[in-house]
């Protein structure tokens, strides 16, 4: 019954995560222990990445796409930060599961009348950050189209039998993320309404939307000392912690107080900064949990800033409550942003 | 200098093939020789597959798009059937290097007022052919979009430490093709121009179109009985040929009388059959060369027909020549299609 009633849908009606669940029972479905490649699948859809065994390692890979006028617009991006934030989603996600990229392959759909010096900027801003990252740009497909698509496919390795999942947050871990959060989703207002805000600033939150610095080595530094649960901050700090409470079948709550808040944000914001941070996505920022015995360490060993928000809770599993000083529960809306849904 | 004047241009005065050229000077410009994933790569852009060392083994990766308007009409193809070609192109591409595929990641854009049902069609169709393959989808995307994208991308491994190329044909190999060419095209001419064919006919150029079998144990036979050089026939007889005579540095010969024609297409495309069989394009099947002494082995152990359609010269590389049977040569119109010039 469930089906008939989910039949009669639209897309938008179910939104992206409910259709990656009604996709993933499809897949899974169909799988077939006698397969090799099924027997050595650890994670397959509903990570960050998916992972399976080789010889003496584990291999991840994503896949991520940037739709011409849902995730960007010409008028306000250049084609070589295009590039840098396609393959930078796609490092995220490795990054998440505690991994090293290794290779990109890059699929575009293009207009015939595109010049083709803007997709060697494309490229160039892909290459760019490729070459930062160790990452070998392998192969790619190039189809006509009305509007540009990009998509990257971005493989990575673990030397480890472990990795970073969204699943393995457990009752009284604490909740951490990296840097701040709300940058890029401030970015994205800034570019849309065309604010204009000191150089400073304008600098700031232009490369947090566009040309982000995907967490790859903290995502290793987590995974060595002993974290179990992460996950990169891309449809919202709110959507993301749920996605984890949901996977560990737990909750979480989150202490207003404690989030971090850049002080441009604040400035710029004045009203709706803690909204940006609570739900804009795209910060790319890993958020992971640990016990109260290793977050400590963890806060001295990694390059960037590490701010404790909150912890990990029994309860309704994929419940986010956020909470004042007093432990008053603050109502929040769902900002996050689901893809066929609105976006800020 | 030659930059300045490829700047000016559009994508589609380049086409596809030289801007992928273009881009892989871009990329391979960036080569890192201290980084392991460049260190390891043995075949980058430019082949069916992607291709790099792992622990033992080889591990492919290919990528691939479908595009509404440009690969297919939603009027004359099922959901079910476009979920079996996106993942079939993929597949290919893997066969031509003589490896196994096992994953699939699977990225959609998709319009939101999309209903559900077709997308779960969509994936029946990408499962069937997975599950009948031993590939396992493991991870997805899906973005909202105008029109439907749908981009695949399909990681192989080969236990070998060979694999065929397109740049090992050298002067003196005799040319192959497995099964019938140009019934794809002829599929697509059928299904545009709404031809009324005799059912048998109908279903197999339909199928030759929609749902083609990727020749992946064909290509394993072929490593495993010593060939090196092989393709996928994707962009059409000539134009695949002539990327492996460009690769590997040599002119080829084919004899239009060679050529293996399908009764059905001869019957039913009684004035164009030669040109679809010449530059139809989107057969999947494998074209390889091999020497006079593997050939007739070979014909023997696939599974498959294979016919010897000519064979590889000394000469400028890159020249293909079509010639009838008192080897006087036979003018051919360029008729491989680059996707950013017409279609058939």
């Amino acid at each position: 019954m469930a089906y008939v009633i989910i039949a009669a849908m639209k897309v938008s009606g179910l939104g992206e995560f409910g259709l990656i669940e009604l996709l993933a029972d499809t897949v899974n479905n169909a799988r077939n222990p006698k397969d090799s490649a099924w027997q050595n699948l650890i994670i397959g859809v509903g990570d960050d990445a998916a992972a399976w065994k080789v010889e003496g390692a584990i291999q991840l890979a994503t896949t991520d796409s940037l739709v011409q006028d849902t995730h960007f617009d010409l008028e306000t991006v250049t084609w070589e930060e295009l590039g840098w934030k396609a393959i930078a989603v796609n490092l995220s996600d490795i990054a998440a599961m505690g991994g090293a990229p290794q290779y990109a392959l890059v699929s575009l759909a293009l207009p015939g009348e595109l010049e083709t010096d803007s997709v060697l900027s494309l490229y160039r801003g892909m290459v760019k950050i490729s070459a930062r990252s160790g990452v070998a740009i392998v192969g790619g497909n190039i189809a006509a189209s009305d509007k540009t698509v990009i998509n990257v496919t971005v493989l990575g390795s673990l030397e480890s039998t472990s990795m970073l999942t969204r699943s393995a947050a457990v009752p009284g871990d604490l909740i951490a993320v990296t840097g701040y959060l709300g940058l890029s989703a401030a970015g994205l207002r800034m570019l849309k309404q065309h604010l204009k805000l000191d150089t400073e600033t304008t600098q700031l939150l232009r490369e947090a939307h566009l040309t982000p610095i995907p967490r790859i080595d903290e995502g290793q530094i987590l995974l060595h000392r002993a974290v179990k649960c992460a996950i990169d901050i891309s449809d919202g700090l709110i959507a993301d912690l749920t996605h984890v409470c949901e996977a560990s079948r737990v909750s979480a709550r989150i202490n207003q107080k404690m989030l971090p808040v850049h002080p441009a944000l604040k400035k710029n914001f004045k009203t709706e900064y803690l909204q940006l941070i609570l739900g804009g996505g795209e910060d790319y920022q890993l958020l992971f949990t640990a016990s109260t015995l290793i977050m400590p360490r963890l806060k001295k060993t990694m390059p960037c800033p590490v701010t404790v928000i909150g912890e990990i809770t029994e309860g309704k599993p994929g419940r986010v409550e956020l909470v004042d000083d007093d432990g008053k529960i603050v109502p929040w809306q769902k900002v996050g942003w689901e893809h066929f849904k609105s976006r800020l």
